[in-house]
């Protein structure tokens, strides 16, 4: 029997795809380069992620764990060829318990759908990815998911309980377990969530979930200044209050998204921000208005308080249409995460409006200013060799800049294949030999995912193939 | 030259003991059993640190750290001998960002010590283990330790942004960093964090903090029956409130309290339960009010409500002299820390209490009932071989309730040597392979604190040598 027919004798034939076409369905996701699995395996549950991952391992077959394939650093893009594992056949909530404020899905669950399922039993699940709608649960474990709900909420990692998990061998483990309390051994549970992919499958997740807050309230304004806008963000945080979103737009991002969709928005400012307080509705209407002297206080202009639900969503209709604006503009989009401590952002964004400058490249800055989480977009054209040269040394400068700056690569996108050249430089030569130390010793045969995280002698260039 | 030579060229020779009552200084914590090391080294910083574990390296030596050996599963015993590593000297606190909202320590700060600067500086460090007056947080850091506010604000991993830790082999590397979101690469952070000194020596870390809640109001009631306190704690937080703390004492930890310091407290309920609220003091008052008219709902009786500082202190006088209290009873104490699913608490105390009846031993319940996390006290006598025999059979039967109910082997105190046997019941042997595989890529000598955490052929016995 081939590995084909292997596979299909543990799935069953309709679950098994080899023809070309059907192959490259999973040959992407929300980066730009593209490579084509062997086959596309599409398993219904954990004895038969088990079964895979065992002709997998004897074969020496790379398995690549696989959502919606939303990602933005190239986790789920089969860099070597090898089985594409589509987990969304699994895709049930198995139990929302209201009494331990807890529950149990499967990978495949979409973030939204487990969203409100758990809102329908009047309780909040924070984490809230751009991708929600789309995105799945176990793609967000894998890639450990932020969000605009991230400063204040934290991120899925956090609202993680336990996992079940298929080692590269087929081994089946269960980390963690069903309480928020749990010192028993090492904390597997984490080293998972945010690993991914590289080292084994999850296949099932115990989440935690809150009460939701009883009201919101959300405050748009806009400032002369980029600096005045950091500074106000600064001075929130330390007048104690925590909201539940800090998002922040540069003068070109504001630009991008007025000639898209024509909405008033000042176009002499250097920044927005975005400001919404949740919590006890007896506070907010005194938070709101703290926030808002703070603003006025600092240099910002035109601001505006949502009233209603409608309101809110009319404030927020400028950062949620970055990236259709974006889209209008150049085929291809860079879109980078590059995170760095909250004091730094201004020199950050100034280094980041140099090095697009220098390189001539057209690009937006904006992100979660809460936690100093920037995601700079380069908009190019991939077909342009020329621009996408200036843009592989202009990304290498983000990351540069961002580490220089005490950041990190990646704040919420994850490494894949796109930063993994660059791990060297934020971890240096023991903290990288720590994690391979660790791959190593749960993949042997290195066939999760290879390819990510870890950079491959012949991976040099992070645009470029 | 000897190893003890060559540890006094590293550290100094006043830095190193030898003597036999020095190393018994160093050859206990919290828990009952004592093993001496032979050489108790006390470093001062990073570079010596990786000094002596060079040295233990290429001799293969086992290497203990410890902070004010205060561990509750024996974490810092040397069961088999080697190097003492005191980290006791390295206590200072190297920065307090208030821009970041973030602290640079090294792992010998005391855990209050650090509380108080951070407070002094007007921010907040949640984590409050019952400890903190003399433990590190080095020590913190390397059980996970947990806390009363835990349920609200989280452990303290969830405060440890980045570490530098120095491996078996004395290679230093440096995990996460000083952001807030940070998915570059594996979790290295959070797999240090609670690994109990089985991985690597923690030398320094980067700590967040948040501002401080506006107000507090605490609450102390009884229930006549225990189930009405525990539906209670839920009724609580279904309502959407979560208190900062929700202790719970049983009928014998009020008994022996009462009998301690004649409070008045009665002795004819099943339950005490104390509630902390914290927050803007626009809402607390009205929280107190709901809580106080669901306890009155469910049956609670002599309910006080705190309106001062010093009336609050008074309110937490029972729970915080159960350890005194207990200590007059009996010469031994046998703290555990077994922790259940919130809604399994009444179940798991009833067993708790029907394993005390049947081997006919004093037991006293308390805990943290936000997050399940029971600590049934064993009072009892190490030179009565018959009762410690009951003690070791009861412990086992613990261990197994808690298990059976969804729970875990250790909420906030880690496993130690005290429960490694029991390690194999809770994570399979698959779960222990991977925790082992671990282990064994990043000190494949083993000299990083042996018998602890895995349980060996020879430990079968959780509380008999």
């Amino acid at each position: 029997m081939t590995l084909i027919q292997k596979l299909a004798a543990v799935v069953g034939q309709q679950n098994v795809f080899s023809a070309p076409d059907e192959r490259y369905a999973y040959s992407y996701d929300a980066t730009f380069r593209r490579h084509r699995p062997d086959v596309v395996v599409r398993p219904a549950n954990t004895e038969e992620v088990a079964g895979i991952l065992r002709l997998a391992w004897e074969t020496e077959t790379p398995v690549v764990p696989r959502g919606a394939g939303t990602g933005l650093s190239g986790g789920s893009v089969p860099v070597r060829g090898g089985i594409a594992l589509d987990l969304t056949r699994m895709n049930r909530i198995l139990e929302i318990n209201t009494d331990d404020l807890l529950a149990v899905v499967e990978p495949g669950v979409v973030t939204d759908d487990f969203a409100r399922a758990v809102a329908e039993k009047g309780f909040f699940f924070p984490p809230d990815p751009s991708s929600s709608k789309s995105s799945t649960i176990g793609g967000n474990l894998a890639e450990n998911a932020g969000g605009s709900r991230a400063f204040k909420y934290g991120v899925i990692r956090d609202y993680t309980l336990g996992l079940e998990v298929v080692l590269a061998d087929g081994r089946v483990i269960h980390t963690g377990g069903r309480t928020i309390k749990n010192v028993s051994g090492y904390d597997l549970t984490r080293l998972f969530v945010g690993s991914e992919g590289t080292l084994g499958v999850i296949t099932q997740a115990v989440l935690r979930f809150i009460p939701p807050p009883e009201a919101t309230r959300t405050l748009l304004t806009f400032f002369p200044r980029l600096d005045d806008a950091a500074r106000t963000v600064s001075a929130i945080i330390a007048r104690g209050i925590t909201p539940a979103a800090l998002e922040f737009m540069d003068d070109q991002s504001i630009r991008v998204v007025e000639e898209y969709l024509h909405l008033g928005l000042p176009l002499d400012v250097e920044a927005l921000l975005l400001v919404e307080v949740d919590g006890p509705a007896a506070v907010l209407a005194q938070q709101i208005a703290e926030i808002a002297a703070l603003c006025r206080e600092m240099g910002s202009r035109e601001l505006r308080v949502a009233s209603t639900a409608k309101e809110a969503e009319n404030l927020w209709k400028a950062r949620k249409s970055i990236s259709p604006a974006v889209a209008r503009i150049k085929p291809t989009k860079i879109s980078e995460d590059a995170t760095v401590p909250r004091s730094r952002i201004p020199e950050m964004v100034r280094r980041l409006k140099e090095i697009a400058a220098r390189y001539d490249l057209k690009m937006v800055i904006f992100g979660h200013a809460g936690d100093g989480n920037l995601h700079p977009n380069i908009m190019c054209d991939e077909r342009d060799a020329d621009e996408m040269r200036r843009v592989e040394q202009a990304v290498a400068e983000i990351f540069q800049a961002a580490l220089e700056l005490g950041g990190t690569l990646s704040g919420e996108h994850g490494i894949g294949f796109m930063k993994a050249p660059f791990m060297p430089r934020e971890h240096g030569e023991n903290g990288l030999w720590a994690m391979r130390s660790i791959k190593q010793a749960l993949d042997p045969r290195g066939i999760l995912n290879p390819g990510k995280i870890f950079p491959a002698a012949q991976d040099t260039k992070v645009i470029l193939p």
